[in-house]
């Protein structure tokens, strides 16, 4: 693991972790600039904001040269798109991994919800969620970016959904539970909890809300 | 009432709304030079973001001389801060007229959701929500503005909380309803439905939180 440590604004300190093995560094140009790149834009786009970003940050606090980042992407646009499909896939990994294993349906919701929340304990992202914070920065700039965003809720809306259709089902859940309601109910009240947890600093919520689903969905 | 209406940038087009009565058009520059630039600025930077408009711009789309602004506020970040007061006003005189009536707690929450959330249908908020959006748009910039916003809703969760009390004590619901993770439940579900309402371009959404709190406040 290789790690950045360097104060860019007053006040503001930008950790980059781009992790690769150390015999890797020798030959850093050839295998893995854009993975720095992508990390550092990353990087810079969820702590600090993407409007606030520059290609010349980029470049800076990469050390990848400009007429290699731009090889691989031709704006900062690109840049985000790139992000955008690489957290989507990361979370979808996570989140269909956890719906094939053999789990009650309320722990297949509790390990849902630690998934959308886990990293936001120790990444500072400006709106406390990566999406979010994407989508209020750029939201009149990607209209591809927002469609991928928007693909990305309405999924996790309709997953939600089928695991608490299959809890009533299954019975583990009770049978007159709404189940398009609660499921809007938990998609709304985790994508809020992320945003005020920061926003109030207050890390009580998840915990909070954790206990509230666990008592609508006995 | 009078609006303005132009184009500022491709495909985007802003409405500014300012109210005033007929017979004040005439002497503007003594009475609301003020309002009318507060106005501007909070137009633009809610519905096209903080960190993109420029002073210039609001001195433009204002018509207000550049020295008469500056002299009501010396910075973008004045203005955020006035904007910022101005909201908070706003929706703590609504909910505090709600607070008073007499109806039933379960029909008190449903106005509250209302007030939460029913501007957002006319204005179209970059984030969905006036907080989220300029939170996100200057959580670097101005502290003083984040605590204003952290405030306001630490308020909503104790005013929500105290509520569902409220509601326990007069048996209007049920005495096993855990009030604290319920009022974190409801504050960040209404928060998430003005994001994902926005973000997903799904107006059924809050309809289906309404449906959804009633069925766990029976």
């Amino acid at each position: 693991m290789f790690e950045h440590h360097f104060q860019s604004h007053p006040g503001f300190d930008i950790h980059i972790i781009v992790l690769y093995s150390s015999n890797m560094t020798n030959k850093r140009s050839s295998i893995s600039n854009k993975d720095i790149v992508l990390q550092t834009a990353s990087t810079l786009f969820l702590t600090k904001g993407f409007q606030v970003t520059s290609m010349d940050e980029i470049v800076a606090l990469s050390k990848v040269s400009k007429t290699n980042i731009y090889y691989h992407y031709k704006s900062k646009e690109e840049l985000l798109l790139a992000i955008v499909d690489q957290l989507i896939s990361r979370y979808e990994e996570r989140i269909s991994r956890t719906l094939t294993q053999d789990m009650s349906i309320p722990a297949k919701m509790e390990r849902l919800f630690r998934i959308l929340t886990e990293d936001n304990e120790q990444i500072d992202y400006v709106g406390g969620c990566p999406f979010l914070t994407l989508y209020t920065q750029t939201s009149h700039s990607s209209s591809e970016a927002r469609a991928k965003i928007k693909a990305f809720f309405d999924k996790q809306l309709q997953v939600v959904e089928k695991l608490l259709e299959e809890g009533v089902e299954k019975k583990e859940l009770s049978r007159n539970l709404p189940v398009h309601e609660t499921a809007a109910l938990i998609v709304t009240s985790i994508e809020g909890a992320l945003f005020l947890t920061k926003a109030t600093n207050n890390p009580m919520l998840a915990q909070n809300l954790i206990q509230a689903f666990a008592s609508m969905l006995k």
